[in-house]
C-alpha cells in the first residue's frame, strides 16, 4: 500500500442538482484521510470533430489528459440515459481515446452509476465496461456500485443520508486504492 | 407498398470528409426513383444539460424531431469509436429521447455502419440496437450492412465504387421500405 | 384483434423450484380467458454438436420448433446466470436457429427476467435481446418487465401473491398479443 | 518473468474439426518452449441444474476447476452463436462460477475469436467479456485477436498456413504471459 492515494473522478451528467454529481461528492467526504479525489469537469468539452480536433485539443481536454496520467485511478459516476452513457461522457471518452498521451492505458477505473430507476444505471454500467476495453483501461469487476433509487438517499442539501451507501462507499474506495496498487506496481512503473 | 417513401438519415460522425457520411451519399444516390432519403445535419446541436434543456429544445432538435415524425424510416449510418457510437451521436439521441412528441416511438429504423477497419463498425451496431431500445424505435434486424475497409470502397471524390457494396445497398434501401410499410400499416395509423 | 391466442413459453431454468417458471405459471394463471399460454419443456435437450445435429435434430426440438411456428407469439422468463442467459437457455437457442425452418424468423417475443436480486436479471435481457436480433425475432421494446426480489413475490405454494406484480402481468399479456396481432398482420401471413 | 508457464485452454465448440479447436492446437504449436498449453475439454458436461448441482459437481468439472486454479492464465477460444457465445460454453461458464473455489476469480484470460464470416466473432467476445466481470476475471484487453475467414487459413489437416495470423498468435501468448505475471505477482500471492 501507498502512504497516500490521489484519484480523479468525473460525473457524467452537466446538470448543476445531478444525483451523481452528488455520489462523487459524497466520495470526496467519505474517502480515508490518505485519499484525495478530484472531480474533473467535462462542463466546457466541444463536441468531437476530427477535422477542428485531429491534432488540437481543446485545453480541457489537455488537463484532464494530464490529471488523469498523474492520478492512482479514475472513478466514473455516470447516470443511464436510454440503457447506455450519457453522450456528453461518452464524448469525452471519444476525445481522451483520440489523444496521443493515451490516458486511459492500463489505469486503474473504478465505475458507479446511480439512477432514481429500481434499476440503478446498472445498463450504462455494460456499456461503459465495452467501451473501456477500447482504451485499455483495467476496471475493476468488484464490488459493483450501482445506487437505485438514488433521489431517496440524499437530502435537499445533496448530503447522503442513507447509513447502508456510506459506508459501502467508504468500502469502494478502499478496495479501488488496493486494486491500484495492485495494478500500477507492475504495470505502470 | 406506398407509391413514394421518404426516409430520413443520419450520419453519426461530424468530419466533412466523413465515410460514414458518403455512405449516406451513396444511399441517397442508388435508392429507386420512389424513395427520397433527407440527410438530417447534426452539425449544431448542443451538449444535452437537463438545466438548459429540460423545456426547451434547440431549434436544431425540433427539426430533426419533426422530419423523423413524418418520415416512413429512418436511416442512421455509424462510424464506431471506442466500440460504441460516437458521443455526439449518442447525445442526439439523448436529445430526441427528451422530447415529449417522441419521435422515433415505434418508428422503423434502419442501422449501418462503415469502418477502415476489418470489423466494419460492428459492435456500435450493438450498442446502437440496444440504445434503439428505450426509446422504443423498431430496428430491422435483417440484412445488416457492416462495410468493412470503407476507404477502399470509395474514390477521391467520395463516390462508391465498390459493385458489390452498390447492390447492397440498393437491396437494403428496397428491404427497409418494406419493412416500414408493413410496421406503420398497423403501428402508426 | 384476433378472437383467440395462443402464446407458447420457455422459462430458462431447469430447476424444479424456479422463480422464472413460477412466474411463467402465474402469466398462464392471470392470462385474458382467450389467450392460451403452452409452456414447452427444455428439460431434455441435449447440448449442441454440429457433429451430431447438423441434419437431425432431437425430437424435443422438432416439438418446439412446431409449437413456435404455430404460435402467435412466443414469451421468454429468464433468470441471470453470470450478467448472461443461462447456457441451457442459449444451448436452446443454438438448435433453434440452425433447424430449416427457422422458428423466430420474425416471431414476435416478450421478454420477462426475475431475479431474487436488486436487478432483476436485466443484464440477462441485454442479451437475451441481441441474441434474438441474430434470429430474426422481433421483441417487443415496451412495457419492459424486470421482476427484482421475485423471491419475496410467490409464497411456499409458488403463488404470486405481489398484487402490483401481478396487474404488471395481466397488462403485459395483452399488450403482447396486441403486437403480435400488429406484426403478425402484414409479416407472417 | 517466470521461468515456466502452464496456461489452460478451452474450445468453445464440440465439434471435432472444429476451427477454434483448429486454432487451440496451433497455440499450443507456436507457444514457446518456456509456456505449455494444456487443452481442457468440456465434451462431457452436463447441462447446469441447481437441483442436481447445488453441492454435487460433475467430476468433469472438478478437474476444470483444479486446473484453472493452478494454471497461470485461461485462453477461451470461442466461435461466435447468435451474436453471444455458444450455449455450450456458458453452460461450462456457469457451472464454474457455482464451485466454491471460484476458479476465474482475478485469473489472467485471453480471449480469442475465430469464424468463417468476414466478422471472425467478434460479438462473441463482447458477451464473454461481459460475462467474465461477473467471476471476477481480469481479460486481457489488448491485443485482441478476431480471427475472420478462419476457413481460409487452416488446411485440410487443421494445419495454420496463415503466416500472418502464426505470427499474431506467437506474440498473443507472450502478451498474456506478461500480464499473467504482472496480475499474478501482486493479485494471487
Amino acid at each position: 500500500m501507498k502512504d497516500n492515494y490521489h484519484f480523479v473522478a468525473i460525473s457524467g451528467s452537466l446538470r448543476k442538482k445531478s444525483f451523481n454529481t452528488m455520489v462523487l461528492k459524497a466520495l470526496q467526504n467519505f474517502a480515508a484521510a490518505n485519499i484525495s479525489i478530484e472531480q474533473l469537469s467535462i462542463d466546457d468539452i466541444p463536441l468531437y470533430n476530427f477535422d477542428l480536433h485531429e491534432k488540437v485539443f481543446p485545453e480541457s481536454i489537455e488537463k484532464i489528459c494530464t490529471a488523469i496520467k498523474t492520478a492512482d485511478a479514475v472513478i466514473i459516476v455516470t447516470p443511464e440515459y436510454n440503457y447506455s452513457i450519457p453522450g456528453v461522457l461518452k464524448n469525452v471518452i471519444d476525445f481522451l481515446s483520440k489523444h496521443p498521451t493515451k490516458p486511459f492505458d492500463r489505469k486503474a477505473v473504478g465505475i458507479i452509476s446511480a439512477s432514481p430507476s429500481l434499476l440503478g444505471g446498472v445498463r450504462a454500467q455494460f456499456h461503459l465496461r465495452q467501451i473501456l476495453v477500447a482504451v485499455n483501461a483495467i476496471t475493476m469487476n468488484i464490488p459493483e456500485v450501482v445506487i437505485t433509487e438514488v433521489n431517496t438517499k440524499f437530502d435537499e442539501e445533496g448530503t447522503l443520508n442513507d447509513e447502508k451507501t456510506k459506508e459501502f462507499l467508504k468500502k469502494y474506495i478502499a478496495e479501488l486504492a488496493d486494486f491500484a496498487t495492485n495494478l500500477n506496481h507492475n504495470f505502470l512503473i
